[in-house]
């Protein structure tokens, strides 16, 4: 399971692509700097987009790297443009793809230290449940939001992204 | 993992609670009625704050039920207040807490159909992870946001809830 939770926190993470083409859209339909979008933020004391995205990429490579028994990549926080940010999540979503399901083997008995929480620890489930998805989710669905909010058509299909249905 | 997935996901849910109270504070402060925070929206085409909660409480509910073997009981979207969306949420965590770890037994062999997507079927793990998972938070972080961006003082960690560090 850890493997295909952590995969598909990775889809979603690379769903922000298509919604960064129709920001891209938008931007020119109302000729608009589609830059002025990275640095949008819901409230006054939010994050802006650049570092909604950039949190929700650090959870996906954190998770795929400390479930897997590996020590995350150093990414930089050096983004300004649109196409700063897709690269961010170009990277992202390379590395997690290059983690392969046998390499989660043993997930649930890791212990994963968080640099934010001074040590402490969290065992690999918790740390999936309590702290990887939920942050990947919060930050994507922040960052869908100020792009909703600020008029681009985007929708709900663009954040699931694709489903596994069964062929009948 | 299912069990532990869908208690996560409650838990979440039941995090709203204490969004609700910082709410009333602030609507207290403020000198304004707290239901008006109730019908707000992100955006003119995005449903409304009771919405979200209602969505969120489905996807909770209809998780734990469909993941157990269950058909999910019926609740009606008719709330209207601060009351009424706070016994909504108590009502779903009610259900989803009386869904014993035993009886998600073979969740991962269960076909789940989705009635939003016309008889469609799906596998319990990508249910979890593709449908489950991604709308409860995508729901309940487009709650957070509307809070947030009207003023109400909440942060992260109000999201986020409590986590299992282990004791050193």
């Amino acid at each position: 399971m850890y493997y295909e939770a952590v995969s598909q926190c990775t889809r979603v993470l690379g769903n922000i692509g298509t919604w960064l083409d129709k920001a891209e859209k938008h931007a020119a339909a109302k000729t608009f700097d589609v830059n002025i979008l990275m640095t949008n933020r819901l409230a006054p004391d939010m994050k802006p987009f650049i570092y909604q995205v950039q949190s929700a990429c650090d959870y996906v490579k954190a998770a795929a790297a400390w479930l897997s028994g590996q020590v995350p990549p150093k990414h930089e926080d050096n983004e300004q443009t649109i196409g700063d940010t897709r690269a961010r999540i170009q990277k992202t979503v390379a590395f997690a793809e290059s983690v392969s399901g046998a390499q989660y083997a043993g997930a649930s008995d890791r212990k994963v230290s968080l640099l934010s929480a001074s040590g402490k620890q969290l065992g690999g489930k918790d740390y999936l449940l309590q702290i990887a998805i939920p942050n990947v989710y919060f930050h994507v669905a922040i960052a869908y939001a100020i792009l909703r909010h600020n008029g681009v058509d985007i929708g709900k299909m663009d954040f699931l992204g694709p489903v596994n249905w069964i062929d009948p």
